[in-house]
């Protein structure tokens, strides 16, 4: 939704154009970018607070994987992979809940400690030669927290999550995102390609047609990026006075989410981070999606809106940066869901990014390396 | 649903034979289909009466792709592809509409001639080196009218309309089809090949045990055929006395559809335009059908019925026909509906065809030589 | 859901493990098994008593085949492929009904004895050179009844169906299954592959945590297995007493199945019948299931109660063991399910089965050498 004025005309490439149709017709390119992508990053899977004490578990469930991250006795987090060493079987069903102290298969009752995995009982197999409960443990998955959130990855070597984030680490810091509570989560089911997704939030060059409402907040030329190449994107708008804030109205709907420098308490952030995660940072409340292909034409968004505690007390209500979000979302889902039809065509090419789309050509050059297609530059 | 009688023993090919089985069951033969005939020939999109003034429109949706049909201000029809040059979206969302001059498409605004397709708007593009709007006006279809339709070809290269349908160019003038106005449409959704459908339509061998009421109007042993061999392919059925026309009840159900000559008005006319029309012209009204592929085992039919404008002005109505038809294509669809069930059978073979089927023994056969299947002949 | 104590521990191969991943995830792999297995067997199709005179028939329609099974004159079975040799049409619709004489195809009429197959009568197919009718009778299936069963195989070369069935063609006799009246017949639907289903009813290990409410009629570390190696496997559980049966409430329901020695009356039976048979003999009533793979993730099983005459006429009810069964079905089909689910991660591998569960390891071998995969070994 948005894309902030360019800083120097170098930030865009001449010649960029957008990607070839099998990106986004191509079931087996799907497959490749679930190999390269989806099972190699780490991926949002929720919050820190959904897991306050020892023993509560969440399942995050994609790609066929179903992985159960849990609160530990010393308050960190572990991820097992929902999967019994006897016979396969999904042990947990429920999206949410609370161990004792262990993970039992409802099947034939093999038992696993939920703090390190260990298998501890596993009944008549002492009758089977040389079985050693040490050998069949739960799958590890690797986990982290970050500003709040919780991240996984399904990749067995992982990238140090430090190094996989180090543009954007220590980027939000000033944002008190941690602290932050959850107020909302909505979730999309959307007939187009994941990374229409993206390239649609990456830019506000379609601002002034699509969301008339937001135009009226957010002036689409205002504004500058501070991160214009590479996996992380973004920068920030100016929001239009007297408007304070990109609710239905333009009012506040909560206090400052943090102690904000004034410039801050004037902007609103948009940040793509690779590959399926966005984030839009506004004074009085942040929300953030995670986007997921369900099939090369479909994909599943998950939204949630954040606000600072006081809020919560303080009688505010977020109702009026929902709706305006929820407004704003639908008016992208349904113009990216024409995107992909007119792409399926025959007679569809690539066409040129003009410079104020320069963010989305920088996000096509990210993934496109990322891929590992060096040969499909997106400059012609 | 018809035959006719032969005129020669030498119309009908011994030893022709049904279909073999892969032309039943095979997505990858569709897939062909498709290719070899249904993006190379002229389709039937619409009436003329549809598009009447400067500006009008229609979309033409099928296998894909989405062709805007537009009425120009000359009075003839032009066709575009509805895909913006710019990202590949789909501009246009409504089946039917008008346009003021232009087509604007509504993601980032760029804008084209209704007329000739050139692109005369496109924000900040011109800050892109080397970009012309010369080079990005939409991709045009072609599109041709004749008796009161409006055909499309998709191919880069079509055939030219008039050698493609040289065989029945004037065969219809004298049933004055352009001057027939449209009263019913219908859709129905079939669990069977299209070719099914087309072999179902060109022989009436079936009527008997199949159609109890079209029996009683138009004996099976009636008529002849006059196109025997090809791509067009029909000819005409009597109308048994005292039935009037094949309607409910056997009354005509409006005035004759042209000045016709005496043999016209006791006759019914039933001719398949290849690939994919079928043609059914009665002495007070006519009624076609559109026969689309959806999958290997699935078909949607388009059926619409015209009359002569006076009798809808003279108090006539069509419902008649359109229930009697209604009737007889439901037995239709029935029946090629278990065809397409039996036929997946590991047992299915090749059957022969009676002389009496000598007309879906050609159509097999002209289907055959399209596709490029010489060494497919029906005959054993 | 059962097992039974093992005989002797050389009926246990050390080291057997679960099988591997795509035997459960691989559409291929399915097409494979319908090739291998489902086509070459002999198969469930109804019961006798579905056709008690001549003329009656029932449709098996399976694997995209609908066969025609119908009761001789000469009180027999016979059956034939439900596809006209004319152009493939399936003639019959219905599940069940009763021919005269005659099939007759309802497209173009071509007619065939019902008691053999032959074409005796093809309109207009006497203008065809060289046409014979003795050359277009309608496709044999083979078809065999058994204890009350019919079973069919599409083979075109089965193996005797006594030669199929040798270990147990006689292990039933003393139940008295051919003169049991079927009492009640349920379907369901389960998102699991049909090999987990099979697996599932030849283990009791899971009844403790699974099924409460049938371990506290049949204890898992009861009874013997007598089948314990090859296609047919099986064996007894005891009842335990004051229970008389497997129902709801612990009473019989029924007046005994057959004259049955007093071992019987205190013992639960439970066989697979491979490929896809489970047959269950209770003191007081019979179930039995065949279980239908849909795709590699989703499976029907049907399921059938049977009773002696007399209990149907001594005002007994079979709703306690209908119950019964339902409930610890549903029990196993979604564990099954939540199997289906574990074993598609990518980090699911063979898990080792212990000696309580030395019936599936067995059907498991009985299933690879049937597919003809030698060298997947279930043993590590």
């Amino acid at each position: 939704m948005k894309s902030g004025y360019l800083r120097t005309a170098s930030t865009f490439v001449q010649g960029a154009q957008t990607l070839a149709q099998r990106y986004y017709s191509s079931p087996a390119l799907l497959d490749e970018e679930i190999e390269q992508l989806f099972r190699r990053r780490w991926m949002w899977v929720g919050r820190s607070d959904e897991l306050p004490n020892a023993g509560d578990y969440l399942l995050f469930e994609k790609f066929g994987e179903s992985v159960v991250v849990t609160r530990t006795k010393r308050g960190g987090v572990t991820a097992f992979y929902n999967v019994c060493r006897h016979r396969g079987t999904r042990m947990c069903g429920e999206p949410r809940g609370t161990f004792s102290e262990t993970i039992q298969c409802p099947y034939h009752a093999w038992t696993y400690s939920a703090s390190d995995g260990r298998l501890i009982g596993a009944p008549h197999m002492n009758e089977v030669e040389g079985f050693s409960r040490d050998d069949f443990g739960l799958h590890a998955a690797s986990v982290h927290e970050w500003e709040g959130w919780i991240f996984v990855s399904l990749s067995r070597q992982p990238i140090a999550f430090e190094d996989a984030m180090a543009p954007v680490l220590t980027t939000f810091s000033r944002f008190n995102l941690a602290a932050l509570r959850r107020v909302e989560r909505r979730t999309y089911d959307i007939r187009a390609n994941w990374k229409l997704i993206l390239q649609n939030y990456n830019e506000c060059l379609h601002c002034p047609t699509i969301h008339p409402e937001l135009s009226r907040v957010l002036p689409y030329t205002s504004g500058a990026n501070d991160l214009f190449e590479g996996e992380f994107l973004g920068g920030y708008m100016e929001i239009l006075e007297p408007n304070e804030s990109a609710t239905l109205g333009g009012k506040a709907c909560g206090v400052p989410i943090g102690d904000l420098p004034d410039d801050d308490r004037r902007r609103a952030y948009y940040y793509s981070l690779f590959p399926n995660m966005m984030l839009s940072i506004h004074p009085d409340y942040v929300n953030y999606y995670s986007v997921w292909p369900v099939r090369e034409d479909r994909s599943i968004v998950v939204t949630e809106w954040m606000q600072h505690p006081d809020s919560l007390a303080g009688g505010y209500s977020p109702q009026s940066a929902i709706d305006f979000w929820d407004l704003t979302n639908r008016q992208d889902w349904h113009i990216c869901e024409q995107g992909q039809l007119g792409i399926a065509s025959r007679v569809y090419e690539p066409g040129p990014y003009s410079p104020r789309e320069s963010i989305p050509a920088a996000w096509d050059r990210a993934y496109l390396s990322a891929m590992g297609h060096p040969g499909s530059s997106n400059a012609s």
